[in-house]
């Protein structure tokens, strides 16, 4: 049934499973096939799947799932991450927004979801395939009780949280890139962006940017972001439940930051090091100050990585692209 | 002239430096004498000073004076600092005004002064005593290429600056307490404070705010404050050209920095060290971890505070309240 004026979405939604013709369209919205095109995109945009056939018409196969505060309740066992929630259908970027409610004295947990962000970002300003309705495009505002040279740590954690809440949900193998990229057989599935803002050395507040590709399909990837990404449902052959999959993820990140927070970095430390895929392997760290080529032995007690060099030599790194160093 | 309804301030600026009696007042503007005392205490905040004398009435005696962007521009001689430049009448606090124009992209060296801040904020979340006219109340755009775990460099650099530019126009001998109040004579006559925001290891922006007591005199410390801080007319026996100390502080930042970025820390190290008031002295840091008593003996390459224990071993502190060990 629709209610005021038909639309594209109502036509195709009166007859579930079957196909609408193009003339049946184009009569009753009084539309030409070009405009009836231009609208099928739209919905596919918004994460419609919708099956196009010569002399049938049009039929919707796949409806977007829509992440609902509600369910997300029900489904969380946190004590507070994610219980202060807000789930956007659009936004430029979840951090944006979740700094402004950070500015604005938000408590410590506050999650912010958008189905869809127009101007995701990832690690060094590149920009990040966020479209609508197909991955967890996700902000967590952290509000910890350490210096601002402690965020590396947090850097960590995060990747470690991820980590085992993906795999749990999905079976699948998950190394960790050096500091925070989660990678299936060498593609990445997930981004993670940590904005921190501090005064002097004390920290404010840490936005913790989560980007995780979770239905999207070879499609929905640019060509030159298709050889280095994939998704969890092209991974693991399945579409996951992505309220599910955030549900695990606060809580298993709730979990670590308590650890964090009462016994300190160790235990983060060891877990990250055990899903690294850099350790012990020749590697170039390509930093603002040079080029960097050697092996990368473990985490140091603040965060960074140490890397041993030639003669065996050990440095520490922050900040650097990391790659195999193929000789 | 007036022009239009007279006001207490029109009144008083027709006739300068004789007085207009309260009657007088009272009749032209119909009010009370207790308005005409609410409004004698309004010009006041704003930097009038105004002198009542029995059977005589008012007069003002010292005329606010006013910081304007075409005189700073014509006073200044450095390249960026300062050159894009903002001058309000009342903010909350310029590190608000200017942090909202660097996430707008603002370029580096863009500067926001204040007359008056309401909600000006000192080190920990304090006040910060800002009345209107008297002081230097402003922030400085950084955008520097640096790790985020080098920003306790710029805290110290920013200390630099100030001391040097302030020891110039003044003639006042200066020490750094640690890591950037500037004192003379044991009271405080400056307060900065570096806002960072970063994108994990990678520095966004600092605002640097600073905090200038110039013109203040000892009626407008609150009495808790006026123990422990001075402001450099008190100190220096003189009124001073706010613009001009303004010009001469961007000056000695620009140049420190850019020696900062060209050749690292070691020139900003040395010259910290050699105003420090708390190096070689028995010490007491209290820390986000407990109390540490030792001896201060320097910074390290990374901006830290080097303390020197009983047993001399050597601890680094980054962030403390740092007093005198009295045993």
């Amino acid at each position: 049934m629709t209610v005021g004026a038909p639309t594209l979405l109502s036509l195709l939604e009166e007859k579930p499973g079957e196909f609408v013709s193009g003339e049946e369209i184009s009569q009753k919205l009084s539309v030409s096939r070009t405009a009836i095109w231009k609208q099928i995109r739209k919905l596919e945009a918004q994460g419609y799947k919708i099956e196009a056939v010569t002399r049938m018409g049009y039929r919707i196969i796949e409806r977007p799932s829509r992440i609902s505060p509600v369910e997300l309740t029900f489904k969380l066992s946190t004590r507070t991450f994610g219980r202060n929630v807000r789930v956007h259908e659009v936004v430029s970027s979840t951090q944006d927004v979740l700094r402004e409610l950070a500015e604005e004295g938000a408590p410590e947990g506050t999650l912010v979801i958008a189905e869809q962000q127009n101007q995701g970002r990832g690690r060094m300003g590149r920009s990040w395939v966020s479209p609508a309705g197909k991955g967890i495009w996700m902000s967590l505002l952290l509000r910890p009780n350490v210096p601002l040279l402690q965020t590396p740590q947090l850097t960590l954690l995060a990747a470690v949280a991820l980590n085992r809440a993906i795999e749990r949900v999905t079976g699948l193998d998950i190394g960790i890139k050096w500091p925070n990229d989660l990678l299936v057989d060498g593609k990445k599935i997930t981004g993670i962006l940590l904005e921190s803002a501090a005064e002097d050395e004390r920290i404010r507040y840490v936005v913790v940017g989560m980007g995780v590709s979770v239905n999207l399909e070879a499609s929905d990837y640019p060509e030159e972001v298709a050889a280095k990404a994939v998704s969890l449902r092209m991974a693991c052959g399945r579409m996951l439940d992505r309220t599910e999959l955030i549900a695990e993820i606060l809580k298993e990140f709730e979990d670590l930051y308590a650890v964090y927070n009462a016994s300190g970095f160790e235990t983060i430390r060891l877990l990250w090091e055990a899903r690294s895929i850099n350790l012990n392997k020749p590697t170039v760290l390509t930093t603002a100050s040079g080029r960097i080529e050697g092996i990368p032995r473990g985490i140091s007690e603040m965060g960074a990585l140490i890397v041993e060099m030639e003669g065996e030599s050990m440095q520490t790194v922050y900040s650097a692209e990391i790659n195999p160093w193929e000789k």
